[in-house]
Parts: structure tokens; sequence; C-alpha cells
């Protein structure tokens, strides 16, 4: 599907879970535009965040790789966007897409969208990727303590690495800056989206900070798009230990706000409680789409083929 | 001039030397390869080679800039790839080439051909960019004394940075390994070519060291094309302070050896006794090509648009 009659679609999300709810929209649309999470603080982002003042990198890296066009060269460029730097020095292990996009970013003076767009068009992108907030973010989590001897309930813990590895459930989250500036290629695209997808990812790190973004949060409100939840296959560590896909539902509505969600997107084979499930997707006034969407083999991963006909089906649905 | 009827022109060098010459050479034909020095030890490329296994890439990527194709797109992406990282961390002054060409190496398992010619057809070069030796070299000098106390009349210094800053002429200079392995692409582009030219550049670390590396010279001396050596504007400090164009030639030839001398490219301002240059010269049975070929500014460099016309007099008199 392509032209005229493809849905415009945004996804929202960051790291891993993104690209495989990329890798699935490619096969249905040419009008695709990722909206990436800019708040990591770990590995080579991290150290990149921490030298100079540019978006931290990876998960755009990562998305403007799943986008790679199909031709020979542009996947070989994937690839190297994707290869770690070895060695035993200060560059080891960074992506060199991370540091070609920082290169963009720092000659394009800080034009996060114009450095991406650069890059896209070298791997051939079908799709634009684009930050969800023209500043790096921090997240700000209130985490619950496993520790039954602590003193207190919780504690505030800063940082999405510090955030993933700190054992106990997360409580709340918010971002800071609290406001931060959104690109206008941003809130356009959600404006004219026929679809907006939200995950699959980590919930806390990838999914709901987009909502916590008040700019971004008031045009996922405004917009007429259908806007639809693809939900984890399996819960997080660290982040939503033992939660239930119900569960999954309730944290995101507590930050949804206005913000309608049309339909529900989850594993069939996944999914204990269906009845439980339902509810919480009617509680919604949205509609639950069960389907064999993981791999047939049984990794807790999208299959983007079976991702993409349950997607297809709810694209068409209008 | 370009198609079957342009000359095949193999240009040795590295650094701003070769770049020059290679922004002249394109002018003239696209039958263009760049053969450059891999010995380089400082600023960037120094900090690689000794993190990872790779060839110094600071005077390939100097090249592919030169070569860069003329369209917006290209000539762009030429600016990332001479772009150095800012910030105040371990990514600070490196070039993004720089990391890019280490990246493609890496994921080309040490093909550095084959990374340069996916780079090359990144930017759309209009030639051929190569390194001298398969391995990192090392160059080794003995320096004279400028210390007249010193009772050690010279010191065997390590390294082209060592070099180039050590005070006192190169009285010699080798190269370690002695007998680095070439890539078959570069002996062939010199066997088949119709011009090669040595210089401009720093005469000791980025001109000499090709006639160092035995299968270079090997193929230097057995080529039928004709060899030109371009001179020098300014001696370099520390390196060939107060040098006259016939002492640089004299260097040359304690190195030559078989390999044939054709002609002599000197910027007719620059040459202070004409009548030396011209003795050195006809002692090689070459041709003495006395040419306007700085910028006319007065600048210490080679103007393209005027070496070009030099070099094209020269690549068509045969």
């Amino acid at each position: 599907m392509s032209g005229p009659l493809a849905p415009r679609v945004v996804a929202l999300g960051g790291g891993h879970g993104l690209s495989q709810a990329l890798a699935a929209w490619r096969r249905i649309t040419t009008e695709l535009t990722a909206v990436v999470t800019v708040a990591d603080d770990g590995g080579s982002s991290g150290r990149i965040r921490r030298e100079m003042p540019v978006l931290p990198p990876g998960d755009l890296r990562m998305a403007l790789a799943a986008l790679a066009g199909p031709a020979a060269r542009h996947q070989e460029l994937a690839v190297l966007l994707q290869h770690r730097l070895g060695g035993w020095g200060a560059l080891a292990g960074h992506p060199v897409g991370n540091l070609l996009l920082t290169g963009l970013m720092e000659v394009h003076g800080g034009d996060t969208c114009r450095a991406l767009d650069v890059l896209g068009e070298l791997v051939g992108a079908c799709g634009r990727v684009l930050p969800m907030a023209e500043v790096p973010l921090d997240l700000v989590a209130r985490v619950e303590s496993v520790d039954p001897d602590d003193p207190r309930r919780s504690r505030t813990i800063r940082g999405q690495v510090a955030i993933a590895s700190t054992p106990g459930r997360v409580r709340d989250i918010r971002v800071e800056p609290a406001d931060p500036a959104v690109a206008p290629e941003v809130t356009d695209a959600i404006a004219a989206a026929d679809v907006v997808t939200l995950g699959p990812g980590s919930w806390y790190t990838s999914v709901l900070p987009h909502l916590l973004v008040p700019q971004l949060h008031a045009a996922l409100a405004a917009t007429s798009a259908r806007v639809v939840v693809v939900l984890n296959l399996v819960p997080q560590a660290g982040e939503t230990d033992g939660f239930s896909p119900e569960q999954h539902l309730e944290v995101l509505s507590a930050h949804l706000d206005g913000v309608a969600v049309h339909a529900v997107v989850a594993d069939e084979h996944s999914v204990v409680d269906r009845r439980g499930l339902l509810s919480a997707v009617r509680g919604y006034g949205a509609e639950l789409i069960l389907a064999p969407v993981a791999e047939p083999d049984g990794a807790p991963r999208h299959d983007p083929a079976r991702l993409a006909a349950a997607l297809a089906a709810v694209a068409g649905a209008r």
C-alpha cells in the first residue's frame, strides 16, 4: 500500500519496541513518521549527551536503521549505523550512527529535524524520524521500595538507566524540563495523521514519556487520528515486573487525560485474562484486537508481518 | 576532459598537499586514484590507531573529501566528513569522517579498499582513494641535532608527529614495517597509469614514504607512466627548514633508485635560483615546468585551476 491511499501514520516510542512497530508499519504505508524518545542517558547516548549539548542519538539512530530502504547500499549503511566501534579506548561501544548523527546535529546547528532528514536520505528511509522534544529530557520517577525494612515506601530516581535498573515498581514518572519545546514537524504530523500508535516498548521510559510532554499531549488530544496502543508481549524487569496487560493500560490511562484510545493490539497468546483485558479496553471505549502478533518461534518479540496484519486492520477500519 | 580520452592518473601523497593535487587533477580527469600515506600518528588518527587495529583514517578522509562530487548533497557530506566533533569529552576533535571510515573498516573486516569505495560512493567521489599500505606504518627518522653542544649529531625519532615537531633537518627516514603489504588495486593502478604525481606535501612524511615501501617502489620503477614531481611552495618547519627546491629534489633523488622522473612542476614565483633548479631537474633527465601555480593572493597554497593548467600540459605531453 502506498501513494495517496497510504494511511498517514505516526509511531510514538523508542528503542527496540519502536523498531518493531516501524518494521510493521513500513509494510503498510510510506506516509510514516516516527516520534522518538530523547530521554536515554545510558550507554553511548549517555556518554554523548554528557559530552556535548545534543540530543541523545541512540533511539533516533535505531529508528532510522529500522526504516532504511531495501536497496543493498541502504541496508549496508543501516548495518554501519548500528555497528559499534571496537578497540580498547574511548570510542569503544559507540554505534557509528550515533557519532554520525551527533556530527550532523552539530553541523546543522542543533536543527535536529534537518540532521535526521539528511541521515534519512542517506539510508533511503521509508519514513521520517523526528525527536519527541528539541532538548534532551531527563526522566524522574518515584519507585516503590522492594525492601520491607526500608522506612521509605518509595524513592525518587532520576534518569532512564537508573529507573530501569532500580528494583521495584515505578509509581509515577515525569520529564524534566517539564514543558520542553517540540518541533512543529512533530505536532503537524500528529495533527495530519490517520493513525497514531503508542508502543510497544519499555512502558515507563519509551511509551509514557510522550504523554508527559505538554505539547505532545495537546497534539494527541486534538488529533482526529485513531490512537492505537500496542501492548508488550512480556513485562519488563525493573519497570513493569508482573504487570498484566490490564495493568499496563491502567498506568497508561492515568496519563491519558483527554487523549482518546481507539484500539488496543495485544498478542492473543500472551494474554492470560482475556476477560479482564477486554473490560479494561472497553473502559476506554476502545476496540480490542487480539491477534497472533508475536514471533512464531516463541521469542518475546513482535513479528513484523503479523503485527503489520493486525495494524492494517486497524488502519483500514476508519 | 573525461571518458576514454581522460588520462589515467595516480596521485601519491597525504594531507593538505595531496588534497591540492586532487583538487587540480579532478578538473582534468575522471580516471583518478589517490594513494594515501597511512603513517599519521597524531591527532584523531593517532588516537584511533592506538585504540584499535585499523589504518589511521585522517589522510584517507581528507582525500575523499577533496574528491567529493559537485552535487549539493555530496558537498554537504564532505563538510560532515571534515567536521570535528565538539564538546568537552573523549569525542572532541574527531572528524566525523574518521569515525565513519573506522566503522566501515571494522564492518568490512579490514578490507580498507572496500571501506573506502563505500565511502567514496556516498560522497560521489570523482576518483578512487586507496591506502599506500594495508597496515599502519610508523616513520622512523634520523634528525640532525640543532644544539651545537649536543654530543650526538643526530637522533633517531619515531612517529610522524615527533619527526615533524623535532627541530633539525631530517637526515634519513624509513618505514616500519619495512616491507608492508600493498593492495593489488594500488600496484595495478600505478601499472596502468598514464601519469603519476608525487607531491606537493610534507616532504618526509607525506611524499617520500611512498618510495620507501618496496612494493610501491617496484611498481613506480616498472610503470610506463610519466612520473611528475610537484614541488612545495615553501619549506616546511621542522622537516625541510631552509630547503631550496633543489634540495627537495636531492632528498628525493636519494630514494629514487630506478624510478624515473619525467617532469618537475614548480611555482615560478617561489623559485629563487632558477639555474640551480634547472640543473637539478636536468640531472634527472626531466623537464622543468615553471608556471604560476600558487594562489594569486600570495597564500602558500597551490591554486587548483592554475595547478590543473600546469598538470594538463604534462598529462598531454606524451
